[in-house]
């Protein structure tokens, strides 16, 4: 049976752009291989989530993985925890955290500890412990900002944050705002008295005390969240699924879903990741696993940057990466798409769709002859929302029959 | 931020008429300014509520403006009422009403009251009054037709009707269809009782019985109706919005969102509208609103009454109002569209979809540079259900991201 290829180039769809008179970074690229497939396959358009959703890369890749975002996608605490590379897991609680600055008397100076911009990692790799039966990991990030996740039976993500959201005021104790939650806000309290020994006696900040800057001496919690229960993605689909990305929040989403995760030396999750190595990998999984996730990020960088000509050039490097991706046609089912645009005019996510190719050999291939925003509006899966899984199983000839 | 322009050409769907060469009355008509903003914008074809749905103009502006009618559209009462100009509140009750002729032993003898045409007006002054804490309001419409609305606490809308729908029986007491309403079915018992007392002796009806015309002297209520508290406009969207129309269903609704009305002197809602000073208020509001929904219901006229030429002479004058449109775009996202289709054979709705466009500055435009049914059918856009909101609110920059 055939393999699926789904290859996810993130933030892709773009809008005009005037360095580029007036095109997308991915019409104006030399990318003779995406517009191959595009030539021998079926193309359209694609909302990652539904028509107008600004989506996330989050709720995007749960929701092309087969994962109804609006069922599965619980905030945003569960999600930067895995950006942040922590281990989650399904029943985990996770928050957002800042280090801040507080006083003795528990008055918060500063939320985020004079942006503190380096020790973080050293303070973090002290607060993880275990209390009354409660894992606790915390992981640092850019500057402050931190992720906490607990692990343990009866959690609850009911309760208060820490964080008083201002300064000039004392550090809130953390409560339940529900009845199933006292003993989530009660171990969560102790941690943090134990967390507040340890940040104020703490190498890092003493040291920082001596150069006049502000503590990182409190971890402030923010938005808790409840890991969903994702179910097997082989249990789903019976397909064996594995991902290769070099962005933690993706493959902790897979890893929740069971799928395994490839390692690729050089792929950084950056514009100067190694494209070829990824595809070398890709090409050799696809003998191996029935369903391949692979994301490549370097054109969702590009277009926060704002910068075009960088997105034009990452994409003409990643269609230089695929070459002799068109042998595989015979024996797997490929897909490119992204997960959302990041158009360099917003230097941000919008809600335009994304263009999107499936293609395999004996595919009904439509007219369509490029493989760019504009072109794929006129290919014969325009405009889809979602369903981008269920379409793969069918032309991979593996969808269960519904009905007889 | 860019302000939203939603035009809703009410009706505007046609199909192929012979007295036009087999063309719709839009591709007929000439229409340079709507082409223009095809030709610079995103068409497609658009189901306002979804495929194969022949939606009315309650319903659609509905979901055009974000409120899902199968939660929010709650049968036809509330919405002729606000059609009659009623104001009509969330959790109020209305009916359809007819003015009919009972005679003395409650017998009714005629459901129209032999067409009645003039007066009704005055007889529906008189029933308005306050029972037992309840205010009831009464407005006439076209011949014997009329609404009522009652606002106080404690109501629902689970009555039986008053109206026998057959002629040759009693008027039927009201009762209740379920515990709660036993109130209401109470005071509208009530309440017919007053009415009968003030129909039997009013000098319109004393006056049609000396002209030897049958006495409209019951208001047979049906259908009744529980008004929709519909979120507010502001606070689901962030948008302050307004609306223009000469239509009170639609004003109604604006209203029952808390959208600002505003009045344009001249906007009639008949083929006779002044179309310029439509169009000057609403370039005007751009500067005060972030959306603005403006309905022209000359092109359904003109439909209802099958004249196709009419309709496409509704168009070109409209076209010919808008001129300048196209210097607005780079401060708004303007969409035109119709509400459903009124097809010149038909006389009334049809579930075919209508045409629509979407521009604004940097917007990615497609290849279509016409903007009618059969030409928009090759747009970026085709094939859309609902979602116009969201994807203006997109267009605009102003989607709150769903993730990270």
């Amino acid at each position: 049976m055939k393999s699926i290829l789904l290859l996810v180039l993130d933030g892709l769809g773009d809008r005009p752009n005037p360095e580029l008179n007036g095109r997308t970074a991915l019409q104006a690229a030399f990318r003779p291989n995406m517009n191959h497939l595009a030539a021998v396959g079926q193309t359209g358009q694609m909302h990652p989530v539904k028509p107008g959703i600004r989506s996330g890369s989050d709720t995007s890749h749960l929701s092309l993985l087969g994962y109804d975002p609006e069922k599965f996608y619980t905030g945003r605490g569960p999600f930067e925890a895995m950006g942040l590379g922590l281990d989650v897991r399904g029943g985990d609680i996770a928050f957002r955290a800042n280090f801040g600055t507080r006083k003795e008397n528990g008055e918060i100076t500063d939320r985020r500890a004079g942006r503190i911009n380096n020790g973080t990692e050293l303070l973090a790799k002290d607060l993880s412990m275990n209390i009354d039966g409660v894992d606790f990991f915390v992981r640092a990030g850019v500057e402050h900002r931190a992720a906490l996740v607990m692990r343990g039976n009866n959690l609850s993500d009911l309760v208060t944050d820490s964080d008083p959201h201002e300064v000039g005021v004392k550090v809130r104790e953390i409560s339940a705002t529900g009845e199933s939650a006292k003993f989530t806000a009660e171990v969560l309290n102790k941690y943090l008295t134990e967390t507040r020994k340890i940040l104020d006696t703490h190498e890092v900040n003493l040291e920082r005390k001596k150069n006049g800057e502000s503590p990182a001496n409190e971890l402030l919690l923010r938005g808790a969240g409840l890991a969903p229960s994702l179910p097997l993605f082989r249990e789903k689909t019976y397909l064996k699924g594995a991902c290769i990305t070099g962005i933690p929040m993706i493959s902790g989403i897979c890893r929740l879903a069971g799928m395994d995760l490839i390692d690729v030396k050089g792929a950084t999750g950056r514009l100067d990741s190694d494209f070829s190595a990824k595809f070398a990998a890709a090409f050799k999984a696809l003998g191996t696993y029935d369903f391949l996730v692979m994301n490549i990020k370097a054109t969702d960088v590009a277009g926060h940057d704002g910068d075009a000509i960088a997105k034009k050039n990452a994409i003409e490097r990643i269609d230089r990466a695929m070459g002799g991706i068109e042998g595989h046609l015979d024996d797997s089912v490929i897909c490119i798409t992204g997960d959302h645009s990041t158009p360099c005019v917003m230097k941000d996510h919008s809600g335009d769709p994304v263009p999107i190719v499936f293609t395999t050999s004996g595919i009904r291939k439509d007219s369509v002859r490029f493989f760019d925003e504009i072109s794929c509006a006129r290919g014969s899966y325009n405009i889809m929302s979602g369903d981008v899984l269920r379409i793969l199983q069918q032309l991979s000839d593996r969808s269960e029959k519904y009905g007889a």
